[in-house]
């Protein structure tokens, strides 16, 4: 069975244990001959892979009543994954949603690593610096590097920990926020394990 | 008495009672032929008005021991006029710092308003909305333009309202913050209030 988790910059393919990804602007997805379950949050993509018949789009499975119109099918597949937590799934774009008691309360969106990077740079080219993720959260910083890794790092860290739920780390750069969030438990999978959910209660595999 | 505060994107001068902007990238200072007392955080206007004698670097007149190096001169002279609270300096970077007892404790940097609706754009164009500062802060958000304006001010909030002390808001963008630090005291003329303490206290008018 192939999975494909296709985000802004890259369609994540799962197959039995190997994962790979490829880059959305290069990736031609009329090569690929076999059955794909996937979710897609590019609308780019969404269209180009509405009219292939090889392609099944795993969205028209899930009851989405619990969610809102333009939330992302990633965080719809994770939250259904989670009875109790706050879930972080840390890509390009860094989604973090709350789930109690098995209901979706709501999250939000945090820019990713890069795109955060960029836009101290963008401000100033004496803000081009990048993240130090082994920064002490609990000292206000007294230079320049810590000054804006504090301001990337502790107002995420801040907010998610006002939560006081357990944390599930998903995405790309899981590891490296595993470095703020000592307690979270890291998933890397979460987003596969949730289609396969999807696709065995629908029962179309 | 002609003050003016650089920063990246523009002079900010006043003149008496008249506050008034130039933009950094059309400005020219050789033009201007009275005696100006100024603070930069700008490198390269910082090297133009090295050789003017009209332009009068106050940075020269403060103790920086208990500053850092890179630190900005704007958050210094700011600092130098609180006794105890945050101090946030809402302009196109905003500046986190916390004095207590007349000692600056550390401080961070966050993106503006305007670099971080770019990095959220820059991400995807789905996630290219302005920001809701009307946003209510306790409710986890169920719509894009709340998800995005939530992750930009609540993180942010959160952080700040942590270190449980007064709020002191200053910079171009201090009265819209307001509506997210609703107790906080705004006070525009911050920067140029430490202004005119440092040429008092240095006896240089």
């Amino acid at each position: 069975m192939l999975l494909c988790d296709i985000g802004n910059t890259s369609y994540h393919f799962l197959d039995g244990e190997l994962s790979f990804k490829k880059s959305v602007a290069s990736f031609n997805p009329l090569k690929m001959k076999e059955k794909i379950y996937y979710i897609s949050v590019n609308k780019k993509v969404n269209s180009e892979l509405a009219g292939l018949v090889n392609w099944i789009n795993l969205a028209a499975y899930i009851d989405m009543s619990h969610y809102y119109d333009t939330m992302g099918i990633d965080r719809i597949v994770a939250c259904e994954m989670v009875k109790n937590g706050v879930i972080i799934d840390a890509g390009s774009a860094i989604t973090v949603d709350v789930v109690k008691n098995g209901h979706f309360e709501g999250g939000f969106i945090y820019p990713g690593v890069v795109a955060m990077q960029k836009s101290y740079e963008n401000i100033s080219p004496a803000l081009a610096y990048s993240f130090n993720f082994d920064l002490a959260l609990d000292i206000m910083p007294k230079n320049s590097q810590d000054a804006i890794s504090y301001g990337y790092l502790k107002t995420l860290y801040s907010e998610v920990m006002s939560h006081k739920m357990p944390i599930i780390l998903t995405g790309g750069d899981a590891k490296l926020f595993k470095k703020i969030f000592k307690d979270a438990k890291v998933d890397e999978e979460l987003i596969f394990k949730g289609m396969k959910k999807i696709i065995q209660k629908a029962d179309i595999c």
